[in-house]
């Protein structure tokens, strides 16, 4: 069966992918150059594609800088280095929205009746669009949205982590084989992929490696 | 109160950002250069944007021709030029999804709670994404996707021609001033706005006029 899957270069998509892949799906991988600062993690997409074995890897430009809004898009809001409330700024305005409709068309043009994305709901960070009820809404939308929706085929959205923790992530796809030393998860990463150690997504990520009780392969700068 | 409206250059979504700014609406525009062969209706929609008083008008470039599998964005897919049955191949897969998602970005960073969008179900050639529960279903995800949403505040959509004749649309435009002579409808229109005659959305226009009982003011290769 066919599915297409949103690939970041980050640790979760990586570990979905690997998913898809152990349930035996044909998998298209989809990575979007949405403008993002962390330009390592394109170049860890294309890495965990071939490793994981994904049928077909591209890499869409789609520059969300013309709309900003964002500290991973715009240049003149820092990334934090401090926990903070609420929805952060690295929060990227309608961000899922825009990849889960770029995956849409691209399962109808390639046939697949599955979309993998590898949101979190427990790390989300209040991210509204990592929230399982978005999820089902958009699956919603997909069965109203295209040809094969309308001629009567489902198109699945699976969130396959999103309920579990980092530690749990890192376990169960660690149990699948998936190379962490691949993957680049700090929003401020550097072109060779050293991450800062300091980021949100950097305490996620050191952290789940501490709770899953697996080695961090992680580059830190410090 | 501000909103974004998705401004192709053509008929449509010209009558429907004069409807928005009829009802004092501070419309910021968004088109999108998806690779559509017809560039002169990205042209158009700039004309349109000044002349009908857009407080805003950005153009994303977002190709789409990385996905493929439309007669609009791949050069391998001809454009019929023969009434067909079905969903036409001049169906973009996805193309309101992502639109929409695109303007619910926009409608974040700009503090714009309404989207406005020119589909319609009528003359809608069978495309899946242009019908109301399409829409409904839309308003219902950005409900959940957005920080403003999950704040408490309603983004809407607004499709107020969906429901209307070409006909229809063309009398209420002209009561509002608009020059469609600005406009650009043809699939295959040439570089400098001519239209082909020919083309699905060529013959609705036209007929359109006649219907209206409004002079057709667009230049017509035969």
């Amino acid at each position: 069966m066919k599915a297409v899957l949103l690939l970041s270069g980050g640790l979760d998509s990586a570990t979905v992918l690997a998913m898809a892949r152990a349930e035996g799906r044909e998998v298209h991988a989809l990575s979007v150059d949405y403008g993002q600062r962390h330009r390592a993690e394109l170049d860890a997409s294309r890495r965990v594609a071939a490793a994981l074995g994904a049928a077909s890897h591209r890499i869409i430009p789609l520059d969300l800088r013309t709309i900003g809004g964002s500290a991973l898009t715009d240049d003149a809001i820092a990334v934090p280095e401090t926990p903070t409330s609420g929805i952060p700024v690295t929060y990227v305005p309608a961000r899922n929205t825009l990849m889960l409709a770029l995956a849409l068309g691209h399962a109808e043009v390639v046939g697949a009746s599955e979309i993998y994305i590898g949101v979190n709901a427990v790390d989300y960070s209040g991210y509204p669009d990592c929230r399982p009820e978005f999820i089902a809404a958009f699956e919603r939308l997909a069965q109203l949205a295209t040809r094969v929706g309308v001629e009567g085929q489902a198109i699945a959205v699976r969130a396959p982590i999103i309920e579990m923790s980092k530690g749990q992530i890192i376990q169960a796809g660690t149990a699948l084989g998936v190379d962490y030393g691949l993957t680049v998860s700090c929003y401020q990463a550097t072109a060779d992929g050293l991450a800062c150690g300091r980021c949100d997504s950097c305490r996620l990520r050191r952290q789940g490696f501490a709770d899953a009780g697996v080695p961090d392969p992680t580059r830190y700068l410090r």
